[in-house]
């Protein structure tokens, strides 16, 4: 049994779909970031990054989506997630997934959480003027060089599919018209076909209507 | 036989630090970046990021520091550089190196390379103003609740280790104390003994000499 440590919409979406994708058992955790609840102590003491995803699992806590990703794949390897007894593709995986964390990601975090660099509230408008630029690089480069087609990674789904589809869930607020990325819109219409995809955004919106 | 594009004193000091650990066969190719040869055609062919580390292997390329040193660890079990074996175990290694670059190596980019997120000069004297900040709140995680002793991990030397040792490197340059993180400063002093790093570090140092 895994507990995952989520926010609607936020990263640990793609943690969410690989659960999914891999059949396996889990409950969901919401941090409610409005309420600052990831810097509460009982959280911290669960991730003292104060952040999610953070993934509770009977050998300890996991945190970092491209390892929590790469986790699942190992976990439930009949799920067929990720080519991990092949180690160069395995290694491919990791770092498309390593470049969503610290190149796409952190671009489109200078959108809402310019704070974390800058004390200055002209230096945050000023990071957040420049996110279309710097997060539509980051997708143009994953869309001419990076994208094999159909999936990620070529013919085989894997857990590279959860993240991008999370990522590019966020590309109209981050003012990247998706129009210009017709390899990346056309597999996040795909993902939305897909059920656990679909069972994922569907469970972290009812939770967040509950609460 | 791997060749490593790499800069002196950049984070692919990592990847080269593992490459001697293993004990592999490889050869260094030095990116210029004060002539921007990261941003030359020949180098955009090899990895269009624009940056460093590069691993060319009789595979294809790999980027992404996280994901090479995974790869160096799996090609090399002999080397025993990860508890390759143990996905759990693993993960736990990748989520400390996936911290390293997306947190704490993102922290150290806003000193001198503002200019990837804003545009505006008061913006990015803003950024570097915060970096002691920043980067030390990194290092405290690290040097409270994530560093286990008298390696990374523990008991065992893993890839960790060669990036925090390289990480670690940039902590004056950004404005931290070492002295206020005595366990990371513990973990230079005696990466600095062990000969993988002094070649490593000796052979950049002569390599960027040559030029």
């Amino acid at each position: 049994m895994f507990i995952l440590h989520y926010a609607p919409g936020a990263c640990s979406l793609a943690s969410h779909i690989a659960l999914e994708d891999a059949g396996a058992t889990y409950k969901l955790a919401r941090v409610d970031f409005a309420a600052r609840a990831q810097t509460a102590p009982n959280y911290l003491a669960i991730n003292p990054k104060a952040r999610v995803p953070a993934l509770v699992t009977p050998l300890g806590v996991l945190t970092e989506t491209p390892a929590i990703l790469a986790f699942i794949a190992h976990s439930f390897p009949q799920a067929r997630l990720a080519p991990i007894y092949e180690s160069f593709a395995f290694a491919q995986v990791q770092a498309f997934n390593s470049y969503l964390c610290s190149t796409l990601h952190v671009a489109h975090a200078h959108r809402m959480r310019g704070y974390r660099w800058v004390d200055d509230a002209s230096a945050i408008e000023a990071m957040r003027k420049k996110v279309p630029q710097t997060v539509g690089a980051c997708f143009d480069l994953v869309e001419r060089a990076m994208f094999r087609g159909p999936w990620v990674m070529g013919d085989d789904y894997t857990i590279a599919d959860a993240y991008l589809f999370t990522v590019a869930q966020w590309l109209e607020a981050d003012g990247v018209d998706p129009a210009g990325l017709p390899r990346v819109a056309d597999h996040r219409r795909r993902m939305l076909e897909r059920p656990a995809v679909q069972k994922a955004l569907a469970d972290e919106s009812a939770d967040q209507a509950a609460v």
